[in-house]
């Protein structure tokens, strides 16, 4: 039942790739090639599903707007993972089991890629505030969404994780700093852009956004397990990365009991939170999810 | 005379600089750094200086907004330069004189370091946007922006510069293609969005547009001329990479004396377009800008 929820909810995202993502005919062809073999490699599209979900919690008007959003956190979403897999940052060859931006297009390339679908995304989202009724709304939101990614929020995380990678001695407030910023900030951002959009209150802002903190972390979490108990072939890319770079993980600082035990709590926190705050009926796929991600083996 | 009136403008765009720049003392401190080694690396900052001039000649009100544009055009320049610099591109280990961004910060967090302005230079605006009474001309600016400088835009031009780099036979169309998107567009924007955000009409637009386009292909052809007639410590670069990568340029395809003669022509269309629309007395600047550019040597 919850896989055929998500399975629709991943549809309807794909649709809106689809409709938002754009080609031409032109001397950079080659560049729309590159943004889209990432954009439509694939992917659980949490993101954009988070967006939406929040948004239509709250009985959004204008289901557009949040529909240009949603497409628009998966483009930005898609350009962290290409740059991310650059041989100057992670220089991995695989990405949902094909091969990286990189391996196809070059670097270079790759780097305007990336460049291109954070740009993009802006741009699609500035072209939709236009025609939208709800412009302070539409404001706020996007005062959210580029703090979540910017130095404040993904590429601080990045920058850490990225210096910090080879170091044997990386504390666990280090890690935590990292994984708050890499992951979790995004994700937040995404549910407080839906509730945002559909004119939500502060205290059910700050309800979806301690869901996505906890929900965030687990996921996070929950990838460094996987890294060392998970399947390659599932994964789509190999396991044993993180021992084999030598990378300060949760499994590493922990143990893996106490990280599953981790991803246990803080998921379970974040049904509470949601379920508090929206009643089971209207947080039904939001408390599934939580589950979902939490017993997630890819 | 017209030397002290930019050195005024660029000394007021370091002090934008400043005001709208950030840092901050966290775990990912040296990518505020690397942000900042660019931003402040000098540079004639011509971008922000149109888009204050632009708002400045049509008599805009609630400068806040038109200066807290001009700091991200700057940003967003310094982005294109750093990643323009990177080994998977033109592979650049000087700029303004000084070692580039990854030469000093290593490739990962010169990407980052990138990604950041540009992400940054909308999060300034959009904080901006939010307090102005203005906001359909903000929005309206934005979206000339953003379409600047993404696929459509810059980064569409320097695909195709990238996949040319090393051929024999680049066309003139194609040259004027990467031109015209990987210099111009940007420069036609910069006046575009000072215009808009001081309500200029459409003629007023235009006028503003055709006078960026000319000088920015004026702009570009005089790079290709000062690569081989120029002095490389003027030009903190060294000369004579363009042939030494077997670039296609406009000196290259027509000759040094046609080359020199295409700046003269567009620089005295430019002149002529302005003049007409706006008069000697509020078009000075830009007038002497045009005449000044087509002189410059570095």
């Amino acid at each position: 039942m919850f896989k055929e929820d998500l399975q629709k909810r991943i549809e309807h995202v794909e649709e809106l790739l689809r409709k938002y993502s754009v080609t031409k005919d032109n001397e950079a062809k080659i560049l729309f090639e590159a943004m889209n073999y990432s954009l439509f490699a694939g992917g659980k599209r949490l993101r954009p599903i988070m967006v939406l979900e929040a948004f239509n919690l709250l009985n959004g008007d204008e289901s557009f707007i949040a529909e240009a959003f949603a497409a628009s956190t998966e483009m930005i979403h898609t350009f962290s993972l290409i740059h991310d897999d650059l041989p100057a940052m992670d220089n991995d060859d695989y990405r949902r089991g094909k091969p990286t931006n990189h391996k196809v297009y070059g670097d270079g390339i790759a780097v305007l890629a990336g460049d291109s679908l954070l740009n993009y995304a802006y741009e699609n989202i500035i072209a939709n505030i236009k025609k939208s009724n709800y412009k302070d709304r539409c404001l706020e939101a996007m005062a959210v969404l580029t703090n979540a990614i910017g130095p404040f929020g993904i590429m601080g995380g990045q920058t850490a994780d990225l210096i910090n990678e080879n170091k044997k001695d990386v504390e666990i407030s280090t890690l935590k700093f990292i994984h708050e910023y890499k992951t979790t900030i995004f994700i937040r951002a995404c549910l407080k852009v839906g509730a945002i959009l559909a004119g939500a209150n502060n205290q059910q802002v700050e309800a979806l956004d301690k869901y996505g903190h906890n929900i965030g972390f687990a996921f996070q979490i929950q990838d460094d397990i996987l890294d060392v108990v998970g399947n390659s072939e599932e994964l789509g890319k190999p396991v044993g990365s993180d021992q084999k770079n030598d990378k300060t993980t949760y499994v590493k600082l922990l143990g893996l009991d106490e990280s599953k035990e981790e991803v246990k709590t803080l998921t379970n926190e974040a049904i509470k939170i949601i379920l508090d705050e929206f009643g089971r009926d209207k947080a039904k796929f939001l408390i599934d999810l939580a589950e979902y991600l939490k017993n997630r083996t890819k």
